[in-house]
């Protein structure tokens, strides 16, 4: 069958783009043929990272002929995925998310509910008894650091920060110096278009019967993205139109101080009003604390739905 | 929110009813409290490695409560699990099935494609450093001779017969001995109705939009059970009536010779001709080698379908 291809899921993450290079090496470092790829653009954070390490991105991958042998990272869901994932054979997942595929075949799966997919890599090295050298250790923190805001998200588990410390020894890193420039470097909007940023980190999930898109910006200044609002409201109406969604909620994420302002349009913003308690004033509120999409938003707001 | 409970499959194995009781006594050794428990009635095969050991069977669980914290082995599916299911919290699921489970939040999972659950629990004990005393040897054991078959069934992996031969040291038990004991005693009929035979192992499982049933029935002597055809027959379209199935294929395995004789029933018993290249006669066929419907049923049907 060839090559196995690995990748995380669409509008890639850093998670997403070093998980797939860290398993493809894993993966190939116990005999297998595996080429790590991609599913969408590089963010500016994850291009961060690859320049740091003079690193080039994964292959990007339109879709997978039939019976291709695949892995996939950081992601364990159809939608999420590429578009002919069915047609594919799933040998394996590693994630951290939730369960949201079914397969007619089993498979090697391995979650853990912790901050980051490269925390159960790195424990996957380890009883494989591969080595992590420099490169893989930067690819490992850099995701660990990103999907935790620098360990502030509610998704960071002790087990993620332990890990990540390991992995900054072997990196000859400084995880806050390091962190914050890789951080820093992922808010810069200045290159993108309204419509790029709404779906830089943006993801279709059915909170029941609530078709609803929940997009993400990570910013250093939350201001500075409001001054866009009107056009990040008329992207986002388009889009609601575009797929007959019931909701598209943004969130402005303040990677600093650990809030988010929402954004959110359509005929079911009443389920954010009632999941948060807020009042949305021209489409618009402040959630106190909430940084995680995983943990702080979609678990709620489809309890609520 | 007090004790985690563990359960594996409705109509439960062998291999469900011992992995309840392995994961439990794994995860009270790690600190937490967790009692195992069934869906359904205790087999006779499983009685029998009960009774070897003088343990008495998990608590029969009914339906959980509202946010009840659960664990499920050997099945991560909906269907197969208690009806309730999606009121509860699963933190874990250790199973070497298809994925056919839609959760709204990350959890542990802990999937391989092996021949038993047990095999992967064997490794989670390994891995957290807990003493295998020769109880949970037997039972581990017990389970994964019962779901390969005495290692026969196309199932059944290296790893699996590896940490059965570990097993067996600990437990100080002769595989082919006590193997062949243990699935005799699940080939006894004789205190049985037609309808609990149908039910002994059955799954309900879409083979994409088919509606099916497919029911297991292990025996020594594949003529006594289709002595029972007539009635077998009416128990099946009993039930295809009543839950309105496109399909029932009930396979009679000969455990000795490795061999399945099938009656299939139903608006798609084509699926069954197609896939295995046989002609029904009188609803009837030999499946030449067959044994595992997890691997030589489900997915060519699935496929084909």
């Amino acid at each position: 069958m060839g090559k196995i291809l690995i990748f995380g899921h669409k509008n890639p993450d850093t998670d997403s783009i070093t998980s797939s290079i860290v398993l493809a090496n894993l993966e190939r470092a116990l005999g297998k043929d595996a080429e790590a790829c991609r599913l969408g653009k590089i963010n500016k954070e994850t291009e961060y990272v690859l320049n740091y390490l003079g690193i080039e991105a994964p292959r990007l991958l339109e879709d997978v002929e039939d019976g291709q042998e695949v892995m996939l990272v950081d992601h364990a869901s159809n939608k999420e995925s590429i578009d002919n994932l069915e047609n594919s054979t799933i040998l394996k997942i590693v994630d951290h998310h939730k369960v949201a595929l079914n397969t007619a075949y089993p498979l090697y799966y391995r979650a853990e509910p912790v901050g980051c997919t490269e925390t159960i890599l790195y424990k996957l090295y380890q009883e494989n008894g591969v080595e992590i050298d420099k490169k893989i250790a930067t690819l490992m923190l850099s995701a660990i650091i990103s999907d935790t805001l620098l360990f502030k998200s509610p998704t960071c588990t002790k087990e993620d920060v332990e890990i990540a410390n390991q992995l900054a020894q072997i990196a000859g890193i400084d995880c806050n110096t390091y962190g914050l420039e890789m951080l820093k470097a992922g808010t810069d909007l200045s290159e993108f278009s309204i419509e790029e940023i709404l779906n830089l980190d943006a993801k279709e999930i059915d909170l029941k019967s609530v078709k609803s898109i929940i997009a993400q910006v990570n910013t250093a200044s939350i201001d500075d993205v409001m001054k866009m609002k009107m056009d990040l409201e008329a992207g986002m109406q388009k889009t609601i139109s575009e797929k007959g969604l019931d909701l598209f909620m943004l969130l402005i994420t303040d990677i600093v101080n650990s809030n988010s302002q929402t954004i959110a349009l359509g005929k079911r913003v009443d389920l954010v009003e009632k999941t948060y308690g807020v009042t949305l004033e021209n489409n618009t509120a402040l959630l106190k604390g909430v940084v995680s999409r995983k943990k702080q938003v979609v678990p709620v707001l489809t309890e609520n739905a």
